[in-house]
């Protein structure tokens, strides 16, 4: 665990990727995207029995759910002539493609083509390992052997009858790098969001940080001082003293979990002393240089009070546009140039530049892995 | 001639373009085009008293037509500062540069230049060997000296008085193999045209193929069975019994020739025995994967029925409208992917296999005289 | 000083890239960006106290105004993750960046980073040289060393009170080379500007051609003639005998001014003996095949006729647009074309030769600089 310095202590620039380099290498957007991971593939709503398609990872697959209920993510290509399944049509549990009518069971196998008299044992698609838990579908596109369902993150806040929760979703034309570093930087927000989550005064609050494995740990306290509209208004709160303890982590390449304990000093009759918050980013990458972001504003106080979910909606999606629009704005100058600009880093850029070491370290192992 | 089986016989992927192989090359939509052969330029309609910009086989041309009526293709590009013609305008037979007035004559010499003395003789652009013949103007783009006219394929039922022809055209962003092949393979039929042209009962029937030099004719007969709605609704036959003789032939690169023949077994008075439908499919390829595409349905019955026209030109789009989708999404799916996936091709897939292999072999020769 | 043959004597074709050639090396669009020039950055009224983003010479800047009014241009990345300064603010004469506050002055030189307890003093972005003249400011993109504001091209005409100016701008979907040689080619007038500018006679008077050092001077002088309208109707002399000297000038990669003299020969009572026009077109690579363009329409006479500033505007506007039409269709002909195709010069053409071979020299001057 160690304090931030609040004076530039790493500052350097992160060397092009042909240089040398003694420092340790990290993660950038052109970085080969991590695929051993549970990533969410949608939200439960986006698995029916009408086929849908998606790009995940640079794969384009085909979204279905069993008359079970059991959701399917198969590879979106017919073997025969690369027709896109999604295309076609459901056959029970079967997808029929449309062009020749072959077709796939859930598992990817092919158990039937109308013009031959036998289905062709040896014809089947990729079948992506499926986890649904909550309001989410994981799924993984890595190596096969290495699925494990318990890796998948637990979340029982998004489904619990305690918790009330907003959630949205915002397409990015960024690198998932880009949007991890912005979520474990608190030193933007008083600038980019300077209307909704930043005050000055959690700025200058000590941040630990913690690198655990492959994840990285953020906690602050800021102790005695109003809260930003984001908690002050819902929780009717503003201009009132309180405690703000928080924590987040970088928990995989696919997301972040935030969780916040807000601590009334001074209750009046019939308030409540702690209020809790769980703000939950999960994002996927469609491409190298797009992402499928889902966002869950999730709160343990005022589960029917309408107007503070509205009002949480609005102000969390006007926040997290600001990163959208940032991170677009950046992965365009990024395109624009002829190979990747040199970038200065900060004190206050460390958990970020763990996270990058992280991310560099799973890309190279399985580069080394595909390889091998 | 050989019949094709009915289970897979000759299932195999077709092999990636780097990896050797033993079976015999076949085209796919990387295959250079092939530029030896006559393609329709567009129909006579085409052709006109003002220039107008074509792209074929990636060459981009101009067409116009002379003050006695012959068919003209340039090359678009003046020589001089490479303005394209076809934004210039005509003066009597003569093309007119619209930046310096450069004068090309329809042989493509230059013959005129407003702020020279006298046509600099070395000045000329290309002009394609062009004949016209019924509604369509055919160009030979390849290598000149084979240019015969005598190749060109006779289709005098496009312009004969005892056939009505109904006629369409839709561009397509798809390689021509894949369409080549869409035409050759009967048993996409019942699936993607379900509702129109496919019967399970055609799908059963049995198919000849025979390989001819350079094309591929495939003949199949259905006896004693009602017709698909194509047929049935403008011979008014639905639900009768016919026989259904059919031939299909891959005659160039630049298309297809089918005729089918529906006896009418049990005719009531004033009924013909007999009638005839020829379609007629040509295309031409703009780039490397996109085409110009014009059909023909011709009959030799109804001729002033325009009920049927209607019909047919209403079902023949919706069909023809379903491959068109079916090959951009195909190609879609080859532009998404890094080098071409391996497709399995079955025992019904042999009349295209066929086709590909001689397009390979055709492109293969080119690519040897030029490099020669 | 060189008359200009009226028969080709120099016809030849540009050699391609790759090939030899003993004939001197000319510019063509793929030549590298001359970059040690003082190009236009904007008119004074695009710098203003809000910040703008333009692309020049292929480096994306932001353009303002410092509260004392001078203009400032500075490269639009921030050092630290590359947002788009554009995109931030201005307080003061500092640029503040939108995403975490980092501050820069006027000379680039970060001055403050909110998160840190003090400004990292390696950090700084590009800031380039500028220079306000009229109503232009001008900018060095190129070593920082030669930036001499001395060499400034002087145009005093579009500020002083004695004339009266219209001008216009266009952004060109082209490469600078073609435009270069467009300001120095008369033949052209009469067929692309047949409407306007051009007119038979002037198109047969005798031009004189001078390179001076890394300029090119044109002269022509057409006796007891009829002006064309651009001319003659502002000065109300159409129809009327009027001797025409006229000498334009390749100035820098920067742009191109022109003089025009009127002469009354038989003068009224109440008219004028001598009319002067001065053009100016000046431009800037935005990309290596974009152009900003900016032209202004200045005349020594009717200062005030509003009547004449309208006819001039739409005059101009009309012929330069076909300018640009004819040089985006241009380019769009290169960018379809693998390589450049030859293209044949022929003696008119000897202006625009010079001025490519001085654009090459001055290239491979700056990348025999850059590699040395």
């Amino acid at each position: 665990m160690a304090a931030i310095p609040t004076v530039e202590a790493t500052a350097h620039a992160t060397a092009p990727a042909t240089a040398p380099s003694a420092r340790p290498a990290m993660a950038d957007h052109r970085t080969p995207l991590v695929r051993n991971c549970w990533y969410v593939a949608g939200r439960s709503s986006d698995f029916g029995r009408t086929l849908r398609e998606r790009v995940l990872l640079d794969t384009t697959v085909v979204l279905y759910r069993r008359e079970d209920g059991t959701p399917v993510v198969l590879d979106n290509r017919c073997v025969h002539r690369s027709f896109p399944l999604s295309r076609g049509r459901l056959d029970g549990d079967v997808v029929v493609c449309g062009y020749h009518g072959m077709r796939y069971d859930p598992s990817g196998q092919c158990v039937g083509m109308p013009s031959l008299a036998r289905a062709p044992s040896h014809a089947r698609v990729t079948s992506y390992p499926v986890v649904e838990q909550g309001p989410l579908v994981w799924v993984w596109m890595g190596d096969r052997a290495l699925a494990d369902p318990a890796l998948v993150p637990a979340m029982p806040w998004l489904a619990a009858p305690d918790w009330a929760t907003v959630t949205g979703e915002l397409p990015m034309a960024a690198n998932y790098v880009a949007m991890h570093e912005n979520l474990l930087d608190q030193t933007h927000f008083s600038v980019l969001h300077a209307d909704s989550v930043g005050t000055p005064a959690y700025a200058r609050s000590e941040l630990q940080v913690e690198e655990e494995g492959d994840q990285v740990h953020l906690t602050r306290a800021l102790i005695d001082s109003p809260p930003p509209p984001i908690y002050g208004v819902p929780m009717k709160l503003m201009g009132r003293p309180v405690d703000r303890h928080s924590d987040s982590r970088f928990f995989s390449p696919a997301g972040h979990i935030a969780h916040a304990s807000i601590v009334n000093r001074e209750p009046r009759p019939g308030e409540r002393e702690v209020y809790r918050v769980n703000i939950t980013h999960v994002f996927t990458p469609e491409r190298q240089n797009s992402i499928h972001y889902w966002w869950f504003n999730s709160r343990d106080f005022g589960l029917d009070d309408d107007e503070a979910s509205r009002y949480l909606q609005e102000a969390s999606t006007k926040a997290y546009r600001e990163d959208v629009d940032a991170l677009t704005w950046i992965q365009q100058t990024y395109d624009r140039l002829d190979g990747v600009p040199p970038e200065l880093s900060f004190g206050p850029d460390r958990p970020g530049l763990l996270m990058r070491r992280i991310l560099k370290r799973l890309a190279d192992a399985e580069g080394a892995g595909r390889a091998g």
